[in-house]
């Protein structure tokens, strides 16, 4: 089931509803349109509330304070390889990637449902160990779920979360002035990816027993580093709480590539983008860290440089890499002298 | 992928992670193991709070107040057959079941996120419409999301609730001497099933152009009340308000049929159960009541029976039924001179 796509591109993290069509984006006939097709067809939030449209909804709890929402969803075949990653993995990385939702509005995450669909007894095991190290770390406590007999692995998390009585910190609301910054390099998981796969080759190569064929000895086995990104991705919930404090005006977390996700951020703030440089990881490509996508590293804008720099201090954080500023014209995206590539993963229908 | 399953059960909802081994059937090595293994492999909750174990957690929200959350999954070809139902019946039954595991808690739904993999651009119109309808009939705002490819259609809910400050009804409160209660009539969903087969057996054979045949004009056409209940399930939010207010100390939704959730709610309470008579819905057959499931109507333990009837008078409902009593003997699960029936359906591991 892995689709006709160029490899760092079939294995991207679906955009959860609120990944809506950009103007470079627009008049796909797919993903986008049924986001698209989905919000239309459904009532619209009152002020002060946040529904479809950002990395985690912002509501109302029961008492009245503030709830983050998200949701996300991995499927064999589509999101993941079982020949690449162990079900503990993708345990790790489902509820990692939910958590990053809750990190990029500034919040940190408080619960778990977990849905689990056509896992065997073994699967089930290595999921729950991968959910249980990652609820650990992220301090979220896995609360319920489901379970499914179907035709292959899907699991999907929801989580709620908390800013603590700040105001979360929307995709929407940079200003032309805001300078960007994204909390480290970028690029490693999808290095992780091809490394993997070369590996993964290699491997069958040799189980083919071309034993009268040279062995591709050129192909070493995947960085731990590099690998260790693509199959348990970190959430930035610390570096997260540290922007919302320095003053983030905007923030969204790199899971499409870091083209298309300031994309999204600029196109919900009516800004333009003009990126100097892209912080590129060890090992990784500058198309790895510009479209490969799954860093979770966040980008956001801000307004005052000295405060950020003070917020991650106080935090005891790296400081985070400035890589450009918005800027009035809503349909700049440039880096450098040439277009920002926005190209990005979209499902196709049935 | 149907499983080979007995029409009856093969379409049931899959338990919530909550739906945990009872004493008629443990000993199997499928889905009520596996959720046993995945909730030892998981932190336990503080006092105060539920997480796995029933139809809805039972959490602290960001301020302290009690929130409610559950999540339910529906698979093409495990939970419905898109022969039987259309996408738009698949988008409100995921969602009212969700709405449902809520109010057998005593709750209100509030907010869900919705997760589907696999649909066509024309099923997520008709999975939309479906889902819109439901939350303006549950007034449960539809906030965000996700969206993926996959091989077969599957709908992911969570939902967030409240009790309004009042204690939430767990399962496990029921004690001796409690009566038991029934919100309704049981079976409907279970002859809908059976009717809406029985005729696109009969849409088959039509097709199939066997015009030499006599045609089976003794297959009626499915009546649209056993269908709706089967297509377009109620969840009884109203009913499980009332029975909080009247008192129930233990409450559950019949999802999978009375005997398995009846002894779900007795094995959580430590008590045993005395069933006088199961209260059929016309059109259905005493095994449709007992074991059909998706009925959700909801099954409760009150000590007064004065109070549930005031409660429920007071909120404009017709009365519940009440069906039998708790007893002191936790073993004892009994219909009349009978045993209990509490055969369940366990998805299969892969």
């Amino acid at each position: 089931m892995l689709p006709n796509r160029p490899a760092t591109l079939a294995r991207r993290i679906a955009p959860p509803f609120g990944e809506v069509a950009s103007g470079l984006m627009s008049g796909t006939n797919g993903e986008i349109a049924a986001i698209e097709s989905i919000r239309r067809g459904l009532p619209q939030p009152p002020d002060g509330e946040t529904w479809i449209g950002d990395d985690a909804a912002v509501v109302a709890g029961p008492g009245g304070e503030s709830l983050l929402l998200a949701a996300d969803t991995v499927v064999e075949g589509v999101h993941f390889d079982l020949d690449l990653v162990d079900a503990a993995d993708v345990g790790w990385k489902a509820l990692a990637v939910n958590v990053s939702d809750i990190a990029a509005m500034g919040g940190r995450p408080l619960h778990a449902l977990v849905t689990v669909v056509g896992a065997s007894a073994a699967m089930i095991d290595a999921l729950t160990r991968g959910l249980a190290e990652a609820a650990a770390a992220y301090e979220c406590a896995i609360v319920g779920g489901d379970l499914s007999s179907g035709p292959c692995l899907v699991v999907s998390v929801a989580v709620t979360g908390t800013t603590g009585g700040r105001e979360a910190i929307l995709r929407s609301n940079a200003r032309p002035g805001d300078l960007l910054f994204v909390t480290g390099t970028l690029g490693r998981s999808a290095a992780g990816l091809r490394a993997l796969r070369a590996q993964a080759g290699r491997g069958a190569t040799a189980q083919a027993g071309l034993t009268g064929m040279a062995q591709p000895a050129c192909v070493p086995a995947a960085p731990p580093e590099l690998a260790a990104a693509y199959r348990r991705p970190v959430a930035r919930v610390a570096e997260g709480l540290a922007a919302s404090t320095g003053g983030a005006t905007a923030m969204i977390d790199v899971s499409d590539g870091l083209g298309i996700d300031l994309d999204r951020l600029a196109t919900a703030s009516g800004v333009g983008v003009l990126v100097d440089a892209v912080p590129t990881a060890e090992g990784a490509t500058r198309d790895d860290a510009l479209a490969g996508g799954e860093d979770y590293e966040l980008v956001f804008a801000a307004r005052e440089p000295g405060a950020v720099a003070r917020a991650f201090e106080a935090a005891s954080l790296r400081p985070p890499i400035r890589i450009g500023v918005c800027v009035s014209d809503p349909r700049l995206r440039r880096i450098g002298d040439e277009p920002l590539p926005a190209s990005g993963w979209e499902h196709r229908l049935r």
